[in-house]
């Protein structure tokens, strides 16, 4: 049983102008006009200190000595009267930091704002070993000291244009486009440039950035996890850890979704909801996670669950890709995050 | 010859309330009420392309590929009313990101938002390799795929505890305060958390931040370029490379000064302050620094440039460390410099 009644369905296909030829969204320009910010500012989560003995060359530092690592950096904008709503908490993806939801690459406004100019508080976080977030170079270092054989050194990921247009779903080879593709496709080197190298593979499981965000939401209050792509799993994972102020779930094009024979007790009280773009049938792996997903979610509901599995062709949006908060139409997609956390959070 | 008369330097001391027993800096309260934000948002500076064969494990990606890497990631905030005075950018030092300039590690606010309330469109940077700008792992990879031996690895380098302490000018001695300290010092290890692995010595020279400095002053118009530490040198190699739209440099615990014999020319039209904190003297590798740069500020005098040193114990402001812009008088100093863009730059 799907915890969205027809009701809100329509809402949101009318919100999103389609289904009766309807061309724009029903709310006000939420875009224009000076931003007033109640607070503002940045801070770490979590963090552990370790000693090591090869910090590397840094000109007037000794080699060995402590440094802190794990920590999960995470910057946030609070507009007046936010006390009203959830906290909104924007974990970005593979390959990637908190700049996903930021100006987008054609540079029209991220979700990082509109968020925040649609009343909620709003946290950006790097994880783990990546972006702000420190990563331990010592491992690395060791083995430049010839103290450690090269099969050491962590694993780095690092996604290539190539693999990324096609994983990314901008099209179905390297240069070309599915018909009607949101994504702002020549302003793609500007993504590019978002990429980093991904040390998640060397970390333990959980990510650290998961029980950083049961912090955050402990310190917080109330808060709306919204992952994206590797980070699809992570909201549940904190739910399972600490479901105390988690006020939903909504995983965007997740990587993996728990599984459907998995023990639903951590998640049955948070309203979930699960995101698709579109073209995933014409790509194998999406297409076996979105089914993944949709097990999920449906074993859910039968637990008594409130789950949605949205994918956004089946309510008639077409053409988003796999970085759906950088389309054309993100914040029309915002606005029907917004929407289902009024219904369903907190 | 120093270019601020005596006039501005007694400014500066009733500013930052010393001189006359006066506690108080002359400026309205600045840090109350909410923040009007006329437009925010991040992009990128510079960048290059570049194939790789060893990017590393992802996935679902191919090993091979294009990548972007040197790229440089800013953040800006703009009030209203910006374009009565030039931007500020706000460039961090080693092992450092832009976090450095955000919120205190003990919580109060950092200058990335006070200089925004002062009226300055303001730009945070993280130097390339770092932070949310892309690292290479691909020489890492190399050697983790036995491609190549580890005497090509990388040089990484992460300031310990211990090492930074001293550095810093916290105290003489790691967990030893210098009297009289500024540094929020029950709150350092929030900056720990801040620290991050540094490739700067994997970089050419100039480090690719430099031309991305030049690149932003073109592209936002006459720019007042605050580096700190580490990045010391980069405003200046920026003048020497492209001196448009350099309103002024403001040099802050730089880690080197251009020579005092190096061709003046490309810094004496533009407005340069070097300014230090506390306890120099205490330390011979900041010894030789300051007086390595009150001979270079001599010698831009002397040539015709307008250039001002501040150490700030001189001028009877006391305590302040080499992190004075989380230091507990941090919004003075940023007075101090408010006040000199007003009577200088542009």
């Amino acid at each position: 049983m799907r915890f969205l009644g027809r009701g809100l369905a329509l809402q949101l296909l009318v919100l999103l102008g389609v289904g009766s030829g309807q061309a724009v969204a029903q709310t006000p320009p939420m875009t224009a006009g000076p931003l007033v910010i109640e607070k503002q500012g940045s801070f770490f989560l979590g963090g552990r200190d370790e000693t090591s003995t090869t910090l590397g060359p840094a000109k007037f530092a000794p080699k060995s000595g402590a440094i802190t690592v794990d920590q999960v950096y995470v910057r946030y904008q609070t507009p007046p009267g936010a006390d009203a709503r959830p906290n909104v908490v924007l974990i970005h993806g593979c390959c990637l930091t908190g700049k996903t939801w930021e100006t987008t690459p054609d540079g029209r406004m991220g979700w990082d704002e509109y968020f925040v100019r649609r009343g909620f508080s709003t946290y950006v976080i790097d994880q783990a070993w990546r972006g702000r977030s420190a990563s331990d170079p010592s491992a690395i270092n060791a083995v430049a000291d010839g103290l450690q054989p090269p099969s050491t050194l962590p694993p780095i990921a690092s996604s290539s244009h190539e693999g990324s247009w096609v994983l990314f779903r901008f099209g179905p080879k390297f240069g070309e486009t599915f018909a009607g593709l949101q994504f702002p496709a020549s302003a793609v080197s500007e993504l590019w440039k978002q990429m980093v190298p991904d040390y998640a593979y060397a970390l333990p499981k959980p990510n650290p950035t998961v029980p950083a965000l049961a912090e955050l939401a402990q310190r917080v209050g109330p808060s709306v996890l919204i992952s994206h792509s590797q980070s699809g799993i992570y909201p549940f994972q904190t739910a399972a850890l600490e479901g105390r102020n988690i006020a939903g779930i909504i995983a965007i094009e997740p990587a993996a979704c728990p599984s459907a024979t998995a023990d639903m007790t951590p998640y049955k009280t948070i309203p979930v909801m699960v995101l698709f773009g579109d073209n995933t049938s014409s790509s194998p792996i999406w297409a076996a996670i979105v089914k993944s997903c949709r097990d999920y979610v449906e074993a859910l509901g039968k637990a008594g669950g409130r789950a949605e599995m949205v994918v956004l062709p089946e309510i008639g949006v077409k053409g988003n890709s796999h970085m759906l908060m950088q389309d054309l139409n993100n914040l029309q997609i915002a606005d029907l995050l917004v929407t289902w956390i009024g219904k369903t959070a907190r």
